[in-house]
């Protein structure tokens, strides 16, 4: 006997992506809905109606995490699927909105067709992922990786504190520490999330399998040389600092080459030169680096390369180098029961589907340390995010949709899955 | 019959340095002796005293230059000598003020010597030089190269114009347009100077002939490629602007090498990188690059190759390309004649001489446009400059004073000179 395959009613699902997206919009200028706004309470309220709505039951954890549930019974552990309703400034319609939006349908359409499940089903809007405080918020609270510390010291770009920022909208942060979930209480978790890269668009292909959420390093480094006038002093008589960061530049693709694998990537984003005017020879380069893989041991042999090539080329230049660890995230890896699950459905859905790490950082890492976590990825054009660009067509949404939607079917139908 | 040798009082000299050295000197911070400022004022009425004291003839002129003249009968066309001691801020006790001051010291003992002279002496010391305002101010306003609207657009950082600046020190700088001299009443220019670069320092040389003040180039440059996320874009699939930059940097030793001169110099100095953040791959990088050489035909080469290198890079690495020339000054090359007299006094005189072009600028560029001029470069310790490090030992002080004591006194003597 074959599975039932079921399909989302796209144009509830269609109306109620615009219908969000409507919340926090500036014209023009994307939409701002960061977290413990208005605009993202406005939207948590309009959630909250939506589920119940469609008759799930809805429960608000203390980390103001949204949840919407499904034959929940307290006792048997959930398959939860979720992503995050708030938003960085300027943002697109899709980013967490897409995988909370075609969560809310999956449960809607297996609660409508009165599905036998063997497990309860869980949807989760979480709050902060964006990072408006310290990023990830809700997530963490429900896997227990916040402490009273980290939440009083979380603050906004403006100072505003995220105690003081959830007070105002008449929540207590503090109550996050209650939010935890033990690990027996969630059986699985499916995150969908547009790409927010360009390799499903470059290959044309509408669904990607997630393999893993790449870890990565971020670095401060500082070379130092010395400062000269630039009209006066000989190119051989140079310590120039900029001139060794540019030669460190030509050689990340070599160690990404010869230390790293296909999707390793490496970036120089920021630099600051010292005094910095045209006519003085840099006599300090401030600049980051940062580099992502998803094979923890790859990663670590990109970082050796990249400190043997700083030191040689500091040496050779006499410059003086030093750099500092800012961030050091292991990369997580996604159930391979859990991906095979998705592929197989994509498959049977006649989805061609890529599997692929998600270079961009999600809720589904944190979620991945206590149960067997899984994403779908969809199709977005150029890989544009966090911005008004943000599109993936309806035809791709759709397909997305119908492979969470199938895809959670599997995990809780099945008490051997 | 063998020209007479002269020698400098030494014990006056170094007085002198030293009382000017401590006007406008804030403790540990350097000299602060910007033009117009009321230190300038008091140091330009030493000056003027000094020079009433020894004997010679006091004049100022429209742009408030001052000069000390010895056998001056406004017929006779002057060997001129001088610098400047208008002071950057947080300035060394050399730089500019040791010119003035043994410029005056050469014509004091030529004057006490009663040397026999086919030509009048002068000694300018020139308006602001440094730049607190326009710069060069006295020496363009002296060879006829500043206009009523450049007097009228020239203000300092904190936005004081030049008028109001020498209007509270009792000068009219519209009056600047008088000090114009007609190029028949100057014979030579000769100027001594802190080399303020590492050459003679690397040799051990003290006398350094200067044989041409280097033209420069300056550009503003952008290369635009695309903004994209630094975890969810493969390196094959990226346009980094900084890329860019590094693989341009990189190519600056071979351009220099294959179209420049041993001595010619290029720098990036000044970088931004847009957006500007560690996980972003940059779409934009705005920098300086400057390059300079004593020959003007090398110095067009470089600019050309310098052009066809950055437009491949771009074409190459498909970033957008862009630039504008910010500053494009011709190289002025020092008069041989003047040239030859310094280094044969420097030899008469025992002292070690190298050839070298000035990297930095200096009045005498000005000067060259309407006269025979040359510089005479004393040792300064690591060429440092600009700062309170700035040093040079008083035996190096005393060398270059006696060379251009009879470097003047060959100019004045000889008819045919």
């Amino acid at each position: 006997m074959s599975d039932p395959l079921f399909r989302v009613n796209f144009e509830r699902l269609k109306t109620d992506i615009k219908t969000l997206s409507k919340i926090g919009r500036a014209e023009d200028l994307g939409i701002n809905r960061t977290a413990f706004s208005d605009a993202d309470m406005q939207a948590r309220g309009w959630l909250a109606s939506r589920i119940k709505d469609a008759g799930l039951e809805f429960y608000q954890d203390g980390a103001a995490n949204i949840h919407g549930r499904l034959n929940w019974d307290g006792k048997l552990p959930s398959i939860m699927t979720g992503s995050h309703i708030d938003t960085v400034p300027g943002a697109g319609h899709l980013d967490g909105a897409l995988g909370v939006m075609c969560g809310l349908e999956a449960l809607r359409v297996l609660k409508e067709n009165n599905t036998e499940l063997s497990y309860p089903l869980e949807l989760v809007a979480f709050s902060d992922e964006e990072g408006a405080f310290n990023g990830m918020f809700g997530s963490q609270a429900l896997t227990g990786d916040i402490s009273p510390e980290w939440i009083h010291s979380a603050r906004n770009l403006q100072g505003l504190t995220l105690i003081d920022a959830m007070k105002r909208q008449g929540l207590d942060a503090m109550e996050a520490l209650s939010a935890m979930r033990s690990p027996d209480s969630i059986r699985a978790f499916v995150e969908l999330h547009i790409e927010q890269g360009p390799v499903l668009d470059t290959k044309q292909i509408p669904i990607g399998v997630v393999e893993g959420i790449c870890g990565l390093q971020r670095w401060d480094i500082s070379l130092i040389g010395v400062a000269n006038h630039a009209g006066t002093t000989p190119m051989d008589m140079r310590n120039d600092a900029f001139q060794g960061v540019s030669e460190f530049a030509g050689e990340i693709e070599r160690v990404l080459e010869e230390h790293g694998g296909p999707l390793s990537v490496a970036t120089i984003g920021r630099i600051e030169l010292l005094p910095g005017a045209a006519n003085v020879i840099p006599g300090e380069a401030r600049f980051s680096l940062e580099f992502r893989d998803v094979d923890d041991q790859k990663l670590q042999e990109i970082a050796d390369a990249f400190r043997l090539t700083l030191s040689a080329i500091a040496r050779r230049r006499q410059l003086m180098f030093e750099f500092r660890v800012i961030s050091d995230i292991a990369p997580v890896a996604c159930n391979e029961q859990v991906q095979n699950i998705i592929a197989n459905t994509a498959d049977k859905l006649s989805l061609p589907a890529f599997s692929l790490p998600s270079g961009a950082a999600h809720d589904s890492q944190k979620l991945a340390r206590i149960t067997d976590a899984g994403m779908i990825f969809v199709f977005s054009k150029a890989g544009r995010s966090h911005s008004a660009a943000e599109w993936t067509s309806w035809d791709d949404i759709e397909a997305g949709a119908n492979v969470l939607l199938n895809s959670l079917y599997q995990l809780a139908s099945r008490a051997d899955a």
